[in-house]
């Protein structure tokens, strides 16, 4: 305890009360950075910024606190971080994310879970952290307390003991208030969790325009969202971006799209 | 040969001639729709749009085909083009992106495989194709040729052969038109392919700004970034979702957690 390098960032910018909450867990545990993006970037997923500037605004926050703010992604903050703000990091903690994070179709696009996978790549131990709320305000009052000091046994835990061989990113959901139990669960993303629509509807020029939004899918058994939702359970996903199922099916594979390869070293020799 | 519905876009925009060569590549497949982004969006990996409305307008390009834009993201792309144009497809290609992507790092910040990755989580075939060159003037001649003709024959093999079991995306990489050797391999990805560097400099203004740039590192043997740079073979790379590691380490991963888990249950309870 004390000597750990710790990063603290998100994808709802400076000012949610999540961010605040994270730093407020951690400060305990070592030298505890804040950068994050000044505005929210929800849904921008592990996407970095390399054609453009990014600035760096520093601001005093929660008291005293040093609070760096970017124009940048999550994951432009980690690679900001581990440039400018120290050499490397012991922990990259992300979040606490104002919405969950479960299944892999809301993972894969998370900034909190992009800024934390981004750290991973360097080798960096990373946990994302969501709270399955739908406004700031509810991370408040006892349900607060009870996630600023899970987050606070999670990241010392990860510190001490590190991450399970082959894991990159432990994923964290709290469930909703009305729905904690007590139950902590280990469990595996779903695939799904939202039918995509597009609304259609007409701008006040009488030019047509579309919106995205999500209908929730019944959840699967024995998976993130049936855990956090269903379960009211704090919820621990641990995440490999070993994208290639090296372990197993990649013998098959490779023999499955032997026919591919033939058909093309044929058709460009 | 003929019934197919496929969907091309891309993350370069409308006006790369990638998204033309690709159109071009698998219009004798079937009814070919294309909607994608109207302005570069590289390295918006799996982003969605959720918080704006989003536009779409349809043009007339090369001669007289049909190319719908939106202000939105690659991803985007895939669930309009599921609600409003086809109520699904049997293939998104997604590219030919201008610039490899190649390695964990760079796929998981890809426009172009995001893209792609959205369809198959919709249960799509998809394949995102990239050519690592640096300037869209070098997809041309003789080497748009190659691609054409490679990206059709992968179009249609996987059209008529699905993916292999437990495989989302086929990621199909290039090589340098300087270093086309006329191999075919099948390749796992590399974990890292740049380190990420930040630039310092001064405005005219006086105000400081930063720049993310990447630094290649030496390219691993028998990855993606291996076969396309120093093998120069046309590279693919069978990509799965699966996050989880659940053929084979996830045993062992639950039971490594479990001494966090029953911390939490302890703290919270």
């Amino acid at each position: 305890m004390g000597g750990y390098r710790i990063l603290v960032t998100n994808d709802d910018g400076i000012y949610s009360p999540g961010l605040r909450l994270l730093y407020e867990a951690l400060r305990g545990l070592g030298v505890v950075r804040v950068l994050a993006p000044e505005t929210p970037k929800s849904s921008s997923g592990l996407g970095i910024t390399l054609h453009k500037p990014l600035r760096i605004e520093k601001y005093k926050l929660w008291g005293d606190v040093e609070v760096y703010a970017t124009n940048g992604t999550p994951s432009d903050t980690v690679y900001m971080a581990v440039n400018l703000l120290e050499e490397s990091f012991d922990l990259v903690a992300s979040g606490v994310n104002i919405g969950d994070n479960t299944s892999i179709q809301v993972i894969l696009s998370s900034g909190t879970v992009g800024a934390a996978a981004q750290a991973a790549l360097l080798g960096i131990k990373a946990v994302a952290f969501s709270a399955a709320v739908d406004e700031p305000e509810q991370l408040s009052g006892d349900y607060a307390s009870r996630v600023r000091e899970a987050s606070r046994v999670i990241a010392e835990w990860v510190l001490e003991n590190g991450l399970p061989e082959e894991v990159d990113v432990l994923n964290v959901n709290y469930p909703p208030p009305s729905k904690w139990s007590g139950l902590v669960e280990v469990a595996p993303p779903a695939r799904l969790r939202y039918l995509q629509k597009v609304t259609e509807n007409v701008d006040p020029r009488g030019k047509r325009y579309y919106w995205l939004y999500g209908e929730p899918l019944e959840p699967e058994k024995d998976t993130d969202v049936y855990a956090v939702y269903v379960k009211g359970a704090v919820t621990l996903t641990p995440l490999s971006l070993n994208l290639t199922l090296l372990n197993g099916a990649y013998g098959r594979i490779l023999s499955d799209l032997e026919g591919l390869r033939k058909e093309l070293v044929r058709v460009l020799g």
